[in-house]
């Protein structure tokens, strides 16, 4: 399922620059390493649930909302 | 997190119930060794997001639904 994280990637990107964080200021704030912040976005990584809920929560969004729909991939 | 992953547990155990499938279908169906499904679904592993939409795709649900609302946790 590569094109789930290249998908969920893409949402959280997207949503970061929405909430005005630059790569850099996002991994201060969620305490993830700058370089697989890069990974996540570029969907080279699949991240656990809990990953997800601490990336929503720095985000101010649901987790749920980060998510692609399963009949998009 | 350890409340997410009782929640989101619950909520998979609950879905997966109503599908009508038992833990042994449910296995066999996802490909999921049958323990590996009780610790699941009592909050002891912290799934993948990727294991979470092979999850949603047997129970015929969008992967969304199944995850608690963050400000439930």
């Amino acid at each position: 399922m590569e094109e789930l994280a290249t998908a969920l990637g893409r949402n959280i990107r997207q949503k970061r620059k929405e909430k005005g964080f630059s790569q850099d200021a996002f991994a201060l704030a969620t305490g993830i390493d700058r370089s697989y912040i890069g990974r996540i976005e570029r969907g080279e990584v699949n991240i656990t649930v809990e990953k997800l809920y601490e990336i929503a929560a720095v985000l101010q969004c649901e987790p749920a909302s980060l998510l692609p729909a399963q009949t998009t991939l």
